[in-house]
């Protein structure tokens, strides 16, 4: 089942200004062998808003060489419509199981613009689309009505929504809100990997998840017990990664799992595009010292 | 004086997925011809985050070419610091007196990744730098104390603030503020059509002006009067525009001046590059009406 259960976002590790194409190969490799459920390549995790087409396409190809038996899905959001298209096409040569699309915004965007975006590519694409709901970095938000209105184009596989409650009340509120508007096919993932183990418990599918793409066993041991109904055991090993979350929560995810992938030496330091820095030096002491108090191993 | 005065921020009219490069040549000349204080090529307005880098290296030589006698900024802007740079090497090879620097974001930035950003480029750049604060599309917040550091460093001519307060004494006092944070020969522009003459009256050097890009008399008619001392003449102009205002802050300005530039056959219709669409029926019926009462004429 392709858009349920565990999609590991990895890291596009950066090297003077190129793709490390051979740590991103094995970073791949590493998620497969950990059996995730999907890759999501050139997710934001992945930095696709800040590489050219052609690096893109690259990373595509090595993704889906690398991956092996796990589906890919491919991130294909551009700010220009066209662009969208590009890697689309880009994306389908490739052998990219679904297409994962972010209303990436700079003017701000109205709901009948993103509509028409998702209209076009669901048009003209044959793979499967996986909505992308992630206010913090395109600056949209979707109204509830707005998925219901796009989960009913064909195409469309999946919602990726944001960051649920951690109070698993007003989590499956929101859960049951969606499906209401939205066909049965259509499978939701929960993202904001702080509190996803409180959405998986409310009745998402899949958890797309940044953790995952750099730590696929740490993702494995929250999301392995909630899908089995053990919600107590998901609970207390999500709990134990709150000093993992509280750096997410202030330097972003990806500074951190950036960081930890430098630590863990699966890339090189550093790893992220200019003029994105890594954490600083005092959330990096930290980082270090969670990593071992948790035992995260690669 | 080229960071004082006047300067007009044409569109980038896009036709059939490509730059309409008769229609952008057709607009530059109307703003030398109006004798504008520059030509801000490449602004927001002119859809500079959508056009790929060929597009913006062809954008910037029209520019140029076209603006005659009238000095000519480009903006630079993108979400990788080495794109930022191919685009400053392409602004100043086509003769660009100046360079305006938003910090687009995807991943929300920090203060030392913006400076860093400003550093990198003032650094190998030749042409002074304009600083771009419009978090509305950066999504981006500089505070006060950014603004020293960044003005501090050599290369930099101005700084082009959001809008500022409609409330003259408010304005004055954050102007103020401002100054006292920044080296004397660094300019401060105001932006936000609406209250911009408010900012001029507050002690503003320039008016980035949008209006002034398809409008450049109307926008003389306000910023003329402001900057010879007859404060009440400057407000009862802009205040007559209040109809147009109103557009602006509903849909944004570059969606109601691009309706505007449509309307006057400045260009074809449409001339946004998508998912950005033009103004829906209801507002374009309300910018007929305000372009005939005003007597807007191109």
């Amino acid at each position: 089942m392709m858009f349920t259960g565990r999609s590991a976002f990895p890291l596009t590790p950066i090297k003077d200004d190129a793709v490390d194409e051979t740590a991103f190969a094995r970073l791949v490799e590493r998620l497969a062998a950990e059996n995730v459920d999907s890759v999501t390549a050139l997710g934001s995790t992945g930095s696709y808003a800040y590489l050219s087409t052609r690096e893109r396409a690259r990373v595509t190809e090595l993704a889906v060489e690398h991956a092996q038996h796990v589906p890919v899905l491919v991130g294909v959001g551009a700010l220009r419509t066209s662009d969208v298209m590009t890697h689309v096409e880009n994306a389908q040569r490739a052998g990219a199981s679904g297409l994962l699309l972010a209303p990436m915004s700079y003017q701000p965007l109205t709901e009948d613009e993103v509509y028409s975006l998702f209209r076009t590519v669901t048009q003209n694409a044959s793979a499967p689309v996986v909505v992308y709901d992630n206010p913090g970095t395109t600056r949209f938000t979707f109204s509830t009505e707005l998925y219901g209105r796009i989960a009913a184009l064909p195409g469309i596989a999946s919602i990726k929504i944001p960051a649920v409650s951690g109070e698993l009340h007003q989590a499956r509120t929101r859960i049951d809100e969606i499906r209401a508007v939205i066909p049965e096919h259509v499978t939701i993932g929960v993202s904001g990997d702080p509190t996803a183990v409180t959405g998986m418990l409310a009745g998402c599918d899949a958890w797309y998840s940044v953790l995952a793409g750099t730590l696929p066993r740490a993702a494995k041991r929250i999301i392995g017990p909630a899908l089995a109904g053990h919600a107590a055991e998901a609970v207390a090993e999500s709990q134990r990664l709150a000093p993992l979350w509280g750096l997410f929560t202030d330097h972003g995810s990806l500074r951190v799992v950036a960081a930890i992938a430098e630590h863990l030496r699966l890339t090189d330091h550093p790893n992220l595009p200019a003029p994105l820095r890594g954490l600083p030096p005092t959330a990096r002491h930290h980082l270090r010292e969670a990593i071992e108090k948790l035992a995260l191993l690669p």
